[in-house]
């Protein structure tokens, strides 16, 4: 089973910014976590702070993997083109954050992608990306 | 590890109401797959359809368990007394949904929940509770 | 054929509060005179004060009775839960207003209950019970 | 007891438009059972397509009926004028709908006949123009 | 100098509606007393319930009449069409009310004549046209 | 092919308002022009500035020809009857506008007619004319 | 009878300010001219830009005067305490503008003023103040 | 003088919950105290998380006590039906709030119950109590 | 102690304007009651219809009075910069409102003030300012 | 005359997204048809998901080229950006939708690139692209 | 050249008020900094809390001076009359802020003098207004 | 003192498009002038039409320049990520535009990157970015 996670704009960041604040692990040393907890599962990975990278993206894969997730960071709130590609694309697709958005500025409470992906995790850090790909082996069964 | 697991309005009718589309699982057998599943957890119950009850609830548990996992039904989006007696009690609790919420009527995108809460999850049907359940056992490790 | 009668809040207080306004009549009295009327009827009626309760009649009764007349008071405009109970149950509803809602406060002028029924009687006082209950036995023939 | 019944914009379509979904039925075929079903009543029935006809017509009749039971098609929505015409004349009016129109388009969800009226029964198809005749005759009793 | 005087939808009723709130004067003795008023004018006066008749009379005076006296009714705050025939003819136009429209229902505070006329006078009953009349005669001098 | 063309309100005076602005051509000469461009359509033309009889000529002709083309001028923004008359008839509709609509007033933004149409051209002068009996011909093919 | 004019912010400027735009008439020469035409009035003029002198010498003349005309200037649109201080006094007012001001900024289609006095007169440039008195001498006859 | 001191959801955690923000003084510490400070009256303490329970209770009450101090929590801002049952009993109400609810979040801004009583107070901690009391009394004084 | 008593526009006019309505008593026979029944007060005390006159007023006192008592009349629903001056002055001040306005237009339910102040009295006529005068005294036990 | 042909994000996928929706055409065959049905232009063709990209391309076309042919596709509902390039070339832009947007959701109906264009044809599938031609060549005529 | 510079609302108690936030530096001190650092400027300096002195100021030296350094304080928000007045002068004016108003509460984000000014400086504390003198004198040049 | 200057999107067109509205002079040719101006600076010089471009060179030199000025042209207005990427690095930025966006369109009134910058300088042509260099030199003195 082969599931294609992409992070967003400024995600590259993760480990490097404010390690005070979001941790000092980096998202390439979580994607290393992954890889071992779901030895079942080819990982794909994709980071790209533009938005047109992210749907030629999308559009490489989604016709052939079993599952995406996706962190679009503040393309979430932005991007009805990003949604528009997930949209097209057959695979199954699982939005994460990382912070509970609903906690922060208004205009991260509205996702452009939420009404076209399968189902929505967020608040609890690195480990969202581990229950979203739970979620789509759950579907896969 | 003591879980309280609450559900809200209507919830009650799950396997009853349109099996056809709901599916013909009631919660309480759902409850009990969990209960096989996290042996480690000790899971307590509650569903009403009363906001009142389920506030009552929420004091009589909140104290002393280590986490919460709650799906008000629609009192998620019309309730600022559920989110207060959330943000009153110590445990951390996380959001569930069954259905993605954010594909249904507008008013359904507005939750009073979740700024008082560590996560969100939903759109996986009842295996949303499970992903809920690993987040706090995620949180509490 | 049973039909259900639903009132909702402070709808108890008719005959006793304002009665200069609101007529002298009860709605028990009332009920008496669609008992009459309505031979052919099997009439079950509750009322309460409160959402939990109002939802928990709907659930006891709406998959039995053929039909449901509610006047579900100021819950009319703040109850999604209700508006989610009449739509999980089978039978069909009819939403009743003793006076012309759309002569009085703007927040009155919204129900949630509107789009779940099968259709909508207000403004003619005790008299809207009436054609409520004609409107089911038409929907029936 | 004489009732004008009005009925508004492309109401003089019904039994041609769409059959299999508004019915064979045309409003004059309906009409004849209303005579029937009414004989106690005389009907004044006006079907035009011109707001301004309208307006002239519950100007004609308003003065001197016993009651107007309107559908006002789409100017329900966008008349102003339609509705000073009806708080102009004496006549005690109901406002009928042959759909429930809070399950459609949001734009159909304002009349602005409503605050101007006794009354509003919507939903139950030709059955609505019974039940409006049924609170004016009640009402006058 | 030619001024048309146009009246919009239930105008008409003046002297006849409610006289003890609008007063026993109908228009059309208005109107003769502005002729005694203002001998040296060419008064020329339509009303009308129809939007399209009212634009059908800008559009066969209003390119030869010196000024527009209008009173439109509830059209003022629902009909761009009338905007757009006032906004098409060389004539001046002043727009008239009767009563105070800013005291009344939300919905009449808005016009859409307004910003296509050369100004507005309102709030003096039926005085009102004669300070439009003053102000076309002050201004084609 | 029979195609329908309809002209709103103050489309008459083409030619005649403010020639410098837009144009001394009246609708009339341009017909004269599409007629000989388009051999091989019936084209049946009609002008109103009545709301009413634009309804009334969509019910007269909506049946049997095989497209409509529309340019409904100020009612485009302020006519649910009219949408209305346009869904109830099976002739495709294409929607026009000689000038570039979203170029002025936020209130010529809305359109109540394009959600009910097949497609909309607008901002070509009376060229639109031609693209829409362009696309209705190409539709029919 | 005793008629007070009060010309708020930047009415002071008339004459002086851009005098192709506003011409060459300053305020007080125009004064002149009331005095001149309606010599059976004792006209008070008050001009200010502060809100709070504005209201005292409402309040001074307030009880006393006949009539009050009153062009708030920019305070029309902000100033609520103005609007209590003409609702307060028993002087019926009249409010002017020089300018159309519907032609102008959204934020000054709106007036604080205008449901407080009797009537409103705008667009006609100094000649409104000469219709504002005309209105206020018809009205005490 | 009787008096109804009713509190709603989550006002029974006060000294429980975060005593370090909300000290640790209970409610019924302080009901003790007002007792004290009031031996004039009969205070009568209802605490309910339960909206219908607080509606009963006013019903229960409300037509025979002098004065009701209502500090509604959370349902203040969402509930319309105890906003009825306030307005339906003759006993006058006095709104309190521990905090200043306008320091607060936006929904917390609006108060339902606020039109319906005589006065409202808040933000002086307990003591809001107190002077709600001094309010009633001082007006059946 | 010293506090100091604000009143804002138009509470001049107390006990002189519609004495019917608001009593006729003035504030100034209030004051000498309020500095009877507070003798260990020293009251200062200020009126101004000007906004520029209550903020220096702000400014001169707030640094060394212990308490405001503020009825800023409509510059409440208005003025920015009373409500900056408060927050920059470190005496505690108490909103009050003679009247509650929240059974008033929509306008009076916002106050800029309220999120600046300790608290909000409102709607016990004069006594509102002894109630605000008390909690000051309670607060600075 | 050289004419770019600008496609937006996801419009690659024409032919392969959904074929029974969108049909099996791609926009590279349908690009084949144009340069057969008109030979007498030179069209440039392209397309990109980057909104980056797009703008580059008009600004290093759209100073030569005599006409652009866009379909923004979701960038039309979302870039100033765009909307900017487009108005700061000299070449005549049309926008051009393949399906009816405004039958689509609410934040389709809005477009950034609409005021900026000459006009606008949507609602013919990939015919649009034609008739958007057409409007160019007779434009330049 | 001379230059204005105009504070408003309580920007005379910078250095008095909260000097850990906003400094020990008064205004005056400041503007000694600035006299010595644009020996080549006239700098002319008004305070006021009022609106209405403020635009005395404007219209008394507006006429004459070379440029206008304007910090409105709190009526930046709420003044359309400052606004106009600023309109109304010929000298050019740059509005400062001490603070980002655009990290303050959401009222603080709009500003009526924007449009009517060339140009807006803020964020940068005292420093704002050598800013501001820089950009006239470089607009001079 | 290394600073970084961004261009956003079309700003490359500076001085080619529409010379006599924006000038003759390109971006480059003052970035010369500011070289020179501002010898003690290390100027580094970015522009992108591509938001992930710009975000990318923020990324890049945001932790280690001492200061960045961007003009980030039309993603001012819609760019999330943009805001995010400089709230994630340690350069203080100020926010720059050439014309004064306040006199525009409604939707360039609103800026994402302001709440995220030290300040804001707009209105000024290419003089704003020396008063930007000048802001970040005085701030880091």
């Amino acid at each position: 089973m082969q599931v294609l996670i992409i992070n967003g704009p400024n995600l590259n960041l993760l480990g490097v910014r404010e390690p005070d604040v979001y941790g000092s692990q980096s998202f390439d040393s979580h994607l290393e976590v992954l890889k071992q907890n779901y030895p079942q599962l080819d990982l794909v990975y994709f980071q790209s702070n533009s938005e047109g990278a992210l749907i030629d993206c999308i559009h490489q894969y989604g016709f052939d993997v079993q599952g995406i997730v996706i962190n679009a960071g503040a393309y979430t709130h932005s991007s009805v083109a990003l949604a528009d590609a997930l949209a097209a694309v057959p695979a199954p697709a699982v939005e994460v954050h990382l912070s509970n958005v609903f906690k922060r500025e208004n205009f991260r409470h509205h996702s452009f992608l939420s009404p076209v992906v399968k189902g929505v995790v967020g608040g609890f850090g690195l480990y969202s990306y581990n229950l979203a790909l739970d979620a789509l082996i759950n579907d896969a069964d």
